[in-house]
Order: structure tokens, then C-alpha cells, then sequence
């Protein structure tokens, strides 16, 4: 096992890592912005180390000075959390290169699944079930709209290097296709700096369906039961739960080997996640893989009492899986609030500032993952995710009323935030019901 | 099931009162002390009404208030929580005979059971183990030596009435036997207003293990396992554990059929204790029984999975037992430790005041009940608990691994606490090998 490892991220996740890591008695390198030299990650951490100014570019996606921390502060491996460097594909090559282990899986396989185009290909490949669509990518409008007119529309246009909802556009017509896509690919250009398209058919209202899973260096490969992620504001998920309340023993078997299938296909080794959408006849398809640790992931160690940050550290530093298909085992139901610092009267904007007041949510079945305190002042120039509400009960309903409580005991002042929204889902009787698909928040809060 | 209950109580354990009713729906009004006005229960519950001053005898300890409160606020049943009126026969009568429910046994077991004399003689009865000591009680220094002298010395010389480590006194030598007895019984007549006495040889070291009951009202009574509580400072419990690291199968059985042999023998009902003495042949003695919730049934509740606050509830209400001993199983590990507001160089002084700052630990295996929040003035008038923190593990070496980290990263600034005191205890090796019984703290640590 490791005896020190650089954490490249901040927030909540890199909490989570550091705790993981005290457990197992592996020392932590934090880094941290100019703007985050108060933030729980840069405090809790065994040593902290600045790499540049506020901006997410000159630090937390600056490469050279991570893994110069790294470097200086005799780090072994690095672990990237979620977003930031964490499926960056030349970032993962550059550790490979400077001797330091990326907690994730190889440049390759990053660089295989982290470009939409190339992923659906290899899935085709291998049997694996994808969204009707152009075979590969498309150049330009007239061949994006050919392609468009075979697979029948409504369709999805889509970033290959696209995620969080950038990118994406729905067509319902064939009249407004080339502007469209137009307006994507130069989205796409402008946020990831690759304008390359393809085009899915689009299904209306599916559940997102995603299934964890976890490979070592050994091929061994697993899948630790299914999260129903279709609860999403503008594509951005907003509640999950595991498992889904539609899920029955049979499909989570036939999803999962196949999630395993897809996983083994391209080596992955370390922690990843496929998700696939499922339409309205239970038929599904893979939309894409995620390949490193979740946020939603506490939901599913909650239901299969692994840690998953843990496994992570063991499978990079060469360790066999702790655990076989065997052992995975799902008991009682688990769902996940995100907590954003956002004013939902004012269209969800991001609303940093100090947190005057802050009571966290207790007792029996609640777990938070969180990294603000009272008093802290949340920067402008991050995610507006402050905090995760996990609960657990034997039942989806023991989960829901916990959640419940948990939510009504939560006190944050001097900043907006969108428990009460969350509360409204939970008080929905579309969800109270089970009955709900990616367009819920669209259809019964008309947002 | 009720519509609306009273608290009768304060604390973490009201706020945990308050939390499951919030999950069953049920209404709950507090009752607070004018020092409390500010406290999490007054704030968190539907309703708070003020019972009296903060001398705790004119308020949490004055039954017509809170009956009157109960009457005047509609609630048809109170909830004693532990310590103050939950032990207490009278007030139990005073509920029934006003209609209320007292969620807790009758006043008849608690009458039998509370008074450790009359619940030993009716333990011998039914064929329970218990300590070898006077046939009933002594109430002469005369009657009481010459009991000793049977027994063989070293002896406990006990108050009937006794808890909390109060009335209780071992004597080694005969010579020092009455001296000891008279302060014993004057101090037990000063705190219990009752000084009737007896004798128990005195078994050095023993482990203190105790068993959670649960009883309905139709009969049924089950066991949940044991607890290990052994680690005590002057015969009050520091960190407890479930299951004992000494517990096997056939013992965990041989006691748990016997503690409920005990509560079967009394009619219990509602939610129980019973405390046995381990001596270093593994054998076992009734020491005696709590007939109410305990500050450490939260470890029970991770290892079994079952809430018994809403058990508790659910059995007043007139419910059958949701669980039988079939459904009983033994998962994973868990360990509480108590946070007091205490100064431990100033001999555990209690340490009220104000709380500057709080940051109470989160992430997985970590459960928090606490009643405070950053700002507040813990009152000098009550106990000194301030927070419990649970973990849980697959395995007992998961659950003082998260320990570690979760007091480890437990801030709490302006008053002083036993954090460190707890993490010395963890890091202790007679304590990591599981080898420790009641006279850990006063061997390892010289107090």
C-alpha cells in the first residue's frame, strides 16, 4: 500500500479521500487554490500545498504544478476525485511518465471511453447495446444531418468530449437541424476545445440507469449493483437512489454483466461507472462511461457495504479486489441529496458567499459528506455543491423519511440553497411512487 | 400508533426522540428549562413549552409541570428518555392514572426492577445468576458486617435506590467495614432519599456486558445482542462497544436467553437492559436491569439494524414486536465514544460554556447524536455529554479505524473536552487487542 498519496481536487471528494486514507494509515498531500487556503481539504489534509491562483485553470487543472507537488512533497500516486484532471487522459500519460500512480484507470482506456464517438464504436464493437445512431463521428453539417435523417428524428446531437449537459442539443425537426448543430459543435469547441459531433437517436424521457463497477490490475472485474440517476435538472443529476425502485433481480443481472462486459473490453482497472439509459419497454443502452469515482457513490456503499474510495487505493497500489461478484450483496435502499448553494427562485444560480449559520443533519441513517463549516466563505469559482445528505433504511420509504427529517433539520444562513427544492422532490408523489424518468423535474416542477 | 408525544427530557437524547418520530410521522412537543431556551430539542420539536427553572428538580424532574404540559398540549403519550424521571415508578403512575401513556414499562416492573435489592431476590427466584451477597437488605452496620463476613471479603456495600456510581463502595478489610458502610448509606440517603443497603462480594475486574431487551405487551420478548461497556471512569461508561471482542456464539446465546428469561420473569415491556458481570472464568452474574433507553443503544441499532427509539414507540402504541429473535442478526461492529464538555488535566472537571467553534465529523461509518450546535452555551445545571459518536465497520478493526479519523477531525473550540482522552483510549494496545475489562481506565491511564 501506498504510505503517501497527492490528492489533485478540492471540496467534498477531497475530503472523502483524505478520510479513506487516515483509515488505512496513508499519509495525504493536499493542494490547494490561492482562494482555498481556508477550506476543509487544504486543513484536514497531513501537509498542504498551493498551486496558483483561484482560477480553476492556474490550479486545479494545472498539470505541471500537480504533479510538481506531487514531485516535491514525495507523493507515490495521485487521486484526481471527480471532475478537474480526473479523466484526463494526457494527465494520467504525464503521472505514468513522472513514476507517480494515477488512482484510476490507464491513459489508454481513459482515452478510449472519455471520447463519446470512440466509446460508442468500441461498445458496438464488443455487443454491447447503444443508442441507434452515426456510425462514428460526423464533420460537418450535411453529413451530421444525412445522418440525422437515416436513424429518424427526434434526435441527439452530441459532443464526442463532451459532459455535464455542454455541448448536447435535442433536434426535433429536420427545419432547425443545421443551426443546432452549429450552436453545439461551437459550444463544444469553446468548452472542450474539440468540436467533434456525433448524432443518437433521442429517447424521450428514459430512466439514466448506472451501474458501478470496479477492476483491478488483475482483470478481475465487478459490478456493485445498480443507481437510479434520472432525477436531473438541465442533465445535471439532483437525487439519486440504489438501488432503482424499478429494478428487479433479473435486469440488474443482465445490466451489470453487461456493465462488466463493456468494463472488461477495455481493461479497466480502478473504480468506473457505465451508464445506460432504459426506455419505457425495459430495453436498454449504454450512453457512456464515466471512469473515475462518482459523486453519487456513498449511495452504493451504503447498499453493499464496500468503501469504494478504499478499494480504489487498494486496486492502484496492486491489490486484488477485497471482494468477489460473490460477496456483493445489496441490503436496504439508500438515497443522495445534493446539496448546492444555488437560488432556486433565481433560475438555480450559484450562490457563494459566508455561511452565517450551519447545523449538519445526525442520528440514525444519515451520513454527510461535506467540506463547509459556519463561518466559511464559499468561493465563486468552483462547483456550487456544498454538501451530500446520504440516507440508509431497510426500505426505500425508511430511506425517504429519514431523508426527510434529515432535510428539515438542515440549517444553513447567509446563503441560498436548495434543500427546500429537494424536500418538494421528496414530498412529489410522482417520486414518492417510484414513477419518475429523466424529464421529472421538467414535467411536474415545469423547470 | 400516537399522533403527538411529550419529551420529557433534554439533551442528544431528546433530539434523538424527536428524530424517529419525525419519521413516523408522529407530532412532538418538548419541554425545556427557562435555561434551555435555546437548546436543539426547545428548537428542533413542533412544539416547546417551558416547564420551570433550570435547577433540573424544578423542571425536568417536576412531574406535575410536565404532566400538566402533557394535558395541556394534547399529547397522548411521554417519552422519559434516560436519566431524570425515566427510572421512576411514581411518575410512571402518575402518567397512568392521568391517562397518558409512559413509553417505558409499568410502574410495577420499574417499582421490582429499580430497586436493586428487590430485583436481585427476584432474579435468585427465577434461577438468574447473580453476585453472591446479603440475603436482602442490611439495615444495620451490625446486620451488614456480619452478611460481609459470610461472603468473604473484598465486599460491595450497596445502595438499593443506587445508580450512576453513587452509594456504591468496596471494602477489602473487615476493619474498615463500618466506616465505609455508614458514609455509603449516608451518601445514598443524600441522593437517592433512601439508604436501604446491601452487601455483593466484590468481583475485581469483571467486564461489564449488557444486553439490550425489547418486550411488547402481548408477551413477546427478544434479545439484540450484547454490549461491551466495560470501559468506565469511576463507574461511568466512556466508550462502549457491540459486540463484545470476547463475545462468542454460544456465550452471546447462553446470556442473551437469560436476559430475556429476567424480563419475562418481570412482564417487561418496551425497551430494556440487562446488565450481567463477566469474572475471568467467563462466568456470569445479574448485576442489575435498566428499564429504559440507554445512552449506548445507538451501537446496538448498527449492528442489528433495528431503531429501538421507534421500537420503543411502536410497542407503547400497543404494536407487536416488528422483529422476532429470528430476524436478530449480528452485523459488523460498532463503537460509541461519549463527548463530555470536561476538563481531563483537572481531574474530568465538567467544562460548560460556550462552543466557538464546531465541526462535527461525517463520511462513512460515522453516525453523530449530539445536541449542540457553534455558539452554544452548554448550561453548568445538566450532564456534561455534549456529542456521541458512533462507528461502524465490517470488522472491529474498521470501526476504530474510523474512529481514529472521525475524533480526529472533530473540532470543538472555547470549552475544553475528553476528544484526546478517547483517541489515548483507542490507541491504547490493551484496548486495540481487546483485552480490557473494568479496570482499564484506573490500570492503563492511573486514574
Amino acid at each position: 500500500m501506498f504510505s503517501k498519496i497527492l490528492i489533485a481536487n478540492r471540496g467534498e471528494i477531497a475530503v472523502r479521500v483524505i478520510r479513506a486514507c487516515r483509515e488505512l494509515g496513508i499519509e495525504t498531500v493536499a493542494v490547494y487554490s490561492e482562494i482555498d487556503e481556508e477550506a476543509v481539504h487544504t486543513q484536514l489534509a497531513d501537509c498542504a500545498i498551493c498551486i496558483g491562483p483561484a482560477r480553476a485553470k492556474d490550479s486545479y487543472l494545472n498539470m505541471k504544478n500537480i504533479i510538481s507537488a506531487t514531485v516535491l512533497s514525495g507523493a507515490e500516486a495521485i487521486h484526481p476525485g471527480f471532475g478537474f484532471l480526473s479523466e484526463n487522459a494526457k494527465f494520467a500519460e504525464m503521472c505514468r511518465e513522472c513514476s507517480i500512480e494515477f488512482i484510476g484507470p490507464t491513459p489508454e482506456t481513459i482515452g478510449s471511453m472519455g471520447n463519446k464517438s470512440k466509446a460508442r464504436e468500441l461498445m458496438i464493437a464488443v455487443g454491447i447495446p447503444v443508442i441507434p445512431g452515426s456510425e462514428g463521428a460526423v464533420y460537418d453539417s450535411a453529413e451530421a444531418l444525412e445522418a440525422a435523417k437515416v436513424i429518424g428524428f427526434p434526435v441527439m446531437v452530441k459532443a464526442s468530449a463532451g459532459g455535464g449537459g455542454r455541448g448536447i442539443r435535442i433536434v426535433r425537426e429536420e427545419e432547425e437541424f443545421v443551426h443546432i448543430f452549429e450552436t453545439a459543435k461551437a459550444e463544444a469547441n469553446g468548452a472542450f476545445g474539440d468540436d467533434t459531433m456525433y448524432i443518437e437517436k433521442f429517447i424521450e424521457n428514459p430512466r439514466h440507469i448506472e451501474f458501478q463497477i470496479l477492476g483491478d490490475k488483475f482483470g478481475n472485474v465487478i459490478y456493485l449493483g445498480d443507481r437510479d440517476c434520472s432525477i436531473q435538472r438541465r442533465n445535471q443529476k439532483v437525487l439519486e437512489e440504489a438501488p432503482s425502485p424499478i429494478m428487479t433481480k433479473e435486469l440488474r443481472k443482465e445490466m451489470g454483466e453487461m456493465a462488466v462486459h463493456a468494463a472488461k473490453a477495455v481493461h479497466y482497472e480502478n473504480a468506473g461507472t457505465i451508464e445506460f439509459l432504459l426506455d419505457h419497454d425495459s430495453k436498454f443502452y449504454f450512453m457512456e462511461m464515466n471512469t473515475r469515482i462518482q459523486v453519487e457513490h456513498p449511495i452504493t456503499e451504503m447498499i453493499t457495504g464496500v468503501d469504494l474510495v478504499k478499494e480504489q487505493l487498494r486496486i492502484a497500489a496492486g491489490e486484488k479486489l477485497s471482494v468477489t461478484q460473490e460477496d456483493i450483496k445489496i441490503t436496504g435502499h439508500a438515497i443522495e441529496c445534493r446539496i448546492n448553494a444555488e437560488n432556486t427562485a433565481e433560475g438555480f444560480r450559484p450562490c457563494p458567499g459566508k455561511i452565517e449559520m450551519l447545523v449538519v443533519p445526525g442520528g440514525p441513517g444519515v451520513r454527510i459528506d461535506s467540506a463547509v463549516y459556519q463561518n466559511y466563505v464559499i468561493p465563486p469559482n468552483y462547483d456550487s455543491m456544498i454538501a451530500k445528505v446520504i440516507t440508509y433504511g431497510k426500505t426505500r420509504e425508511d430511506a425517504m423519511s429519514t431523508m426527510k427529517r434529515a432535510l428539515a433539520e438542515f440549517v444553513v444562513k447567509g446563503i441560498h440553497t436548495n434543500i427546500d427544492f429537494q424536500l418538494s422532490i421528496l414530498n412529489n408523489k410522482a417520486f414518492t411512487q417510484g414513477k419518475y424518468n429523466t424529464g421529472f423535474i421538467a414535467i411536474e416542477f415545469n423547470l
